[in-house]
């Protein structure tokens, strides 16, 4: 492995694969002029050597590795892991094993990703599960929410190292700002929540004198876009729920602004002095600039892109992959992880 | 009680009162020209009489009851037990007992509201838990939701009896319309979630054949505004955490829809055009419409406002009191329960 920034992309994963995967990968290469990146690109040869021959991607930033099967969407975790070794998705993996590959990306099937990371990768020594961690645009930023699905079940332990582990993303992904915690929970009284929650809350008082993160207390769902805290962390069934419920309440009401902004002559005609802010404002919410969640936890960092998400979303994941290899995901992971070992004995 | 529909008002709950709750007793008035209601009005009554002297509220429509105290937003359940007897709250809840209401309307502090109400009026036999459940705008109309966070821990159970005393809720409250029951998860496949939600997902296939309602199984959260489903069906936890992320999302969203639109002069010159437009979508949206959750499983329904909504809200909160009790929802629920009992025996 040069001394590049070498991404594995799944080419085959995702709806209109390898079109979209293809493509981010051009957009990233039009946006990105360091020329301090690699692709490692699996899947079938010929179908993405007719998407690559569209665009002038330098064949010094990319490798293409022939695979044979795809995983497909209804593949169920226990069945893939026999059946999905000569996959564009385990290969990729794979290649982080191979020393070819830094991180990984897919937008295929979430829970063999889950699996087949886990099996090849190893859960980092001293983690007990791997957290599934996602971006969440706030009043003054960025947000990065886990557990998003992993984990349907969560102790306190648990908790605990996602709140680490989370703090570690933050700090790669933003190296100027200090990460500040805050645990999700039904009000902000200290007696409120469940067991779990409550001693959470306790031990996360005392480890963040460790300094890796500023402890907020709790928040409650209404809190979370409001910029005082950036690392939201939640047990998986919460977290994926809450995020679920956002991205359908978004989806609720820009469906209701576009219908009323379009419904007769006045308000069509308006669109014609507002186009700029309102393209504005969609672009500050577009979902694809949040698309990519993040497996933390194991030996090698893994993204998620959306399934149904377009060769933007995809370019989004592909920017994510690159920063999170970029400021050092997993160094920053095993710091967090050793002074939370510190702090326990 | 004559055959009115008595709704008791603690007047001193909630930001502004009781110049809001007064304000929305004479908004009711105004808009239900029948006749067929009578407010019990619980509070300070110098202070009540200086706010109805503002209006042309017939005095055949309501009652004064005088009380010398108020539950504060800062007091715990705990101790409001011992110390609230003589406060607004308290005695509006127990004029229900007292045969005076049918039905009792708070806008104060929701945790000693909760415990005051179960103390006064009692769980109905055969349900475990009481339930918080609200409403929520979907694509077609109006969902229930609920727990809104009554009970942190439920297991099957409870869920089951929160779907029945839902479905009556909603039977109540929209009686052209069948509850289509759905339970909240991660996944819509059988396989997904937590041991209590797959046990409740098996009880609730079978329990459904008792017709009190359809049974959708799981739905995920970017689908409760989907509108094929009308009662969602959760824990406490996971209920206001949902409830809560969507009001936040909701709020982030047209802050900046807002600000993009007066951002400039040709945004601004655009209002003109889509003012009627946009006019009719905020209304649409208008969380006050939606004020209001209800206290299930009670010997008595119990309905909290928002603390910090306006008269509009309260007045949404006394109409929604209104319905409920003209669409019988104690028989509905008792109904119901039966029919769940013949099931399980």
């Amino acid at each position: 492995m040069d001394k590049k920034i070498c991404i594995a992309i799944d080419a085959m994963s995702g709806e209109d694969s390898p079109f979209k995967n293809i493509e981010g990968i051009n957009l990233f290469c039009q946006r990105n002029k360091k020329d301090d990146y690699f692709f490692n690109i699996f899947g079938d040869e010929e179908k993405i050597k007719v998407e690559l021959k569209k665009y002038n991607i330098s064949n010094n930033n990319y490798k293409i590795f022939h695979t044979s099967s795809i995983v497909s969407d209804d593949e169920t975790p226990l069945t893939a892991i026999k059946t999905s070794k000569n996959t564009s998705m385990w290969n990729s993996v794979y290649s982080q094993i191979k020393s070819e590959s830094h991180i990984s990306l897919s937008a295929g099937n979430t829970g063999v990703l889950l699996v087949i990371s886990r099996m090849i990768l190893k859960t980092i020594q001293g983690v007990s599960k791997p957290a599934l961690a996602g971006l969440w645009p706030n009043n003054k930023g960025m947000n990065i929410v886990l557990d998003l699905g992993a984990n349907i079940d969560c102790d306190e332990n648990n908790l605990i190292e996602f709140s680490e582990m989370g703090s570690a993303l933050y700090k790669s992904l933003f190296p100027q700002e200090k990460p500040k915690v805050a645990l999700l929970n039904v009000g902000s009284e200290e007696y409120k929540g469940t067991d779990i929650i409550k001693k959470t809350y306790t031990k996360l008082k005392e480890i963040s004198k460790n300094g890796d993160f500023i402890f907020n207390g709790y928040i409650e769902g209404n809190e979370i876009t409001s910029g005082k805290s950036n690392v939201i962390v939640t047990d998986g069934f919460t977290g994926n729920i809450a995020l679920k419920t956002a991205e359908g309440t978004a989806k609720f009401i820009t469906d209701n602004l576009k219908s009323s902004l379009t419904e007769n002559i006045f308000s069509k005609f308006s669109l014609i002095f507002s186009y700029f802010s309102l393209k504005k404002f969609k672009n500050k919410l577009d979902p694809r600039k949040f698309n990519g969640a993040i497996f933390l936890g194991l030996n090698g960092p893994v993204v998620k892109s959306h399934g149904s998400t377009d060769s933007v979303g995809f370019y989004h994941s592909i920017n994510l992959c690159y920063n999170i290899v970029k400021g050092n995901l997993m160094n920053q992971i095993k710091a967090n992880l050793n002074h939370l070992d510190e702090t326990k004995h």
